[in-house]
């Protein structure tokens, strides 16, 4: 399917081939996004960026990949879109600012919204979440961080265990991934969470429609065994205010238990911010310099991601590879001191 | 007159001549508006969008036009200015900002301070809204929008009948609209507004002085019969708190309305946001497949007619011509499901 | 030293050389600040301006730097950035958001921010103002606008007369000053304050041990005579709320005792803000038409330095000279109407 004028709405909408298409076009904008080459394909367009919700990163991530792709970029955050507060309805607000611009990025704290921005336009908008809905270029970037990490690892995408840990009832990121991730063959999925806080049963489902082994344990040290990817996300304690925590902290996932029961080629991602606070039940900050930890890798996948995306949806995807040229101001060799050495 | 250099404070600044020259650039700069054809005339310039008032959809729309001239921005809202709160005047402010800058668009609740903060400088500043003051960009719109709307319809600018209706005590959108209007010739110009709510005398007697006829009813089916431009505005219930509405719901602007009583070649524009909220005496959404409804087109106007008046100002304007060049990337047929069929 | 690849965190890490190679190239990029010329060395690179406390002009200068070399910037103000409220340490946002962009421009007000961002990154990162800190790159435009001045006026650097004036116990900008200026050669540094506000003591004898002079007033009429440079601050009266202000009013620097005992050929000068509110102890504005004031120069030198340092920090200084080509959009002769005639 070409995704040329598509609204990104939801992770749903990327078959295999989507992504395979997708994900071949990131790797090409991998040193566009690195600042090692530069493309202006999309000079002259402008994208508008209204984040209703604050997000930081997600909106500065957007907007580099706009701007990496030679657009321009004009933003709006907060609930302070003036219009609104005059009673004006969302379907005009989209006609509106949608008759400015070329592509829209939109975060909303409500779920409906951004269906009913959409229903307006025809101008291309993109989901950068929508609360408890569905946040599809994160999953997306996910997918490219794993497609790259498997890559090096000499792995196919197949056949992979995919260890799940941590709020799998709450967190609208994984329910992404399974979605994705089951658009692959015979993969096993290891959900690792507290009882309560388990993975919704129509994605288990899901997954078992399509083909794929699941598995569900409430204690990570047997869960994160021979998993090829440990996929972490935090334990919100503030769930569970006037009551016993429904689990022991070992959901701390930090150097020990990953020395203990991880492979020696497993891969750790986190879709950030992790709480790095005392006492966090989260992904411990003493994995920084395990070349096993991918969180920055996979951060720094959001970029190559979005600009495919970007690119696809305004049908330049096949004018890139012909626009590159070598950018010729500085880059360090690696961007964190802590980097792992294959990872340039 | 030549725009270059000049500020734009008031639409008292310009005459038909300066109109039509600049609708003249619009017309050119209209592709360039919907992403078909890009310009980078003012690659290397830099433009602060200064808005010590929020207004989200004239801040993006400035800030947009300015990039699809190939510009840079760097954009402030609210009123933290943080310079301003230890003390500073609003003349250092200015001269300290236009000496990084080529042009600044500025937006500030307060009538005086536009002037104020243009006194001291000479960098191009344009007024997007000085409180009840003026707003000379929307005012261009709105007169380009009409000459585009007209010049479809194949009726001369002079010569019309325009319907003014709603609040015309209070808004500076229909004040400076009969400013504009009345530098054509031979209009007559339909005030329909409840009694306590009507034109200003002085807007009255200009518009006479300049030898147009001036109607005047509180009667929405009177008042809209036979008018080749409906201007719809909205009539704010709120200032009538504590005592009866000194009118009746009739001023909604539906589809039952303009049905009965509207031309079939009327024209019904409205400033936006319009109040979509239940019981809102305002234009209603209903009239949304009504090809005659141009509110979008309207909107949509605003990039052009912004383009315009920045290339003038920056002097630029006769090099828009030889710079354009196709758009490569997507851009929808219509921009909205609802855009009537001979708007592309 | 090269500044290629370099974290900017203070005014120390600049020696003469440095600063003279840096102005070099600032001279060079004057007419690009302008408006007059257009270089687009950085097209395709972006900056991250990470404000975590607000400074509208700080952060709009830098972020018109970057668009004025061609680059892209992305833009967060306030304490708003989401992630670091979920507990998300600031060397986890330093690593993300670094793997977006090429440069990074922090203000931050804790003095150890900075720090902490920096070392989490190998991504050039400038300190825009770090708390009771540093603002290096104030200092260095203070010192390019102060050659431009001595340049103009056939003055070498070395061997001047220099008047720093108001608050010099608080003041970070007079501060990282002193550690400019003494980078030069047999200068007079004569320290005018209130006896509680006067410079800090380990920086008289930085000075001193670099071979300067050093004097110390409480009288503006004495310290003001002679001076090549007046630098003056503001006098934070709301220091000193519950007891009687520690100095008479003379501090306020204005056209009277200027022209009474300051030098035909002085150059006055101030960070700004000043304060222009009645009684405020701070520089007059009745000095505006004086062409000794050199605020304005002052300010507008923030563009070219800026420019110079993001050029120098990201590699690319020795390609400006031959990426200068004309503007053709409308510049004005002067920026403000009480420009100096010499000051173009």
């Amino acid at each position: 399917m070409s995704l040329t004028g598509k609204h990104i709405l939801s992770s749903d909408q990327f078959e295999r081939q989507d992504l395979e298409r997708l994900f071949q076009l990131a790797d090409l904008l991998v040193p566009v996004a690195r600042g090692e080459q530069v493309t202006r394909v999309l000079e002259g367009a402008v994208m508008a960026s209204l984040f209703f919700e604050a997000s930081t990163r997600t909106r500065l991530s957007c907007e580099t990949a706009f701007l990496r792709l030679g657009g321009g970029v004009t933003s709006t955050t907060g609930t302070e879109v003036t219009s609104i507060a005059k009673g004006e309805s969302l379907a005009d607000t989209s006609r509106v600012v949608t008759g400015y611009v070329d592509l829209v990025v939109m975060r909303h704290p409500e779920v409906s919204s951004i269906h009913e921005f959409a229903a307006a336009t025809n101008v291309p908008v993109i989901n950068a979440g929508n609360g408890a809905g569905e946040h599809p270029t994160q999953a997306l970037l996910d997918m490219f961080a794993l497609h790259r990490e498997f890559d090096r690892l000499g792995k196919p995408m197949d056949g992979r265990r995919i260890a799940l840990v941590g709020d799998l009832k709450h967190g609208r990121t994984v329910h992404s991934l399974v979605k994705l991730l089951s658009r692959y063959q015979d993969m096993t999925i290891v959900c690792v969470a507290p009882e309560e806080l388990g993975m919704p049963e129509y994605l288990l489902e899901l997954a078992a429609e399509r083909g794929h082994r699941v598995e569900v344990t409430d204690q990570p040290s047997l869960g994160l065994k021979d998993a090829d990817l440990v996929y972490t996300t935090r334990l919100q304690t503030e769930r569970f205010k006037d009551r016993p925590l429904p689990y022991s902290d070992d959901f701390r996932i930090d150097s020990a238990l990953v020395n203990r029961v991880c492979r020696e080629d497993a891969v750790i991602m986190h879709p950030l911010p992790r709480d790095s606070r005392p006492g966090s039940n989260d992904l411990s900050a003493d994995l920084n310099r395990d070349p096993r930890l991918a969180v920055f890798r996979q951060t720094d996948a959001g970029i190559p991601t979005r600009m495919a995306l970007f690119a696809s949806v305004l049908g330049v995807a096949d004018e890139i590879a012909g626009s590159l040229r070598p950018a010729r101001w500085y880059r360090p060799e690696y961007t964190g001191p802590d980097d792992a050495p294959f990872y340039k």
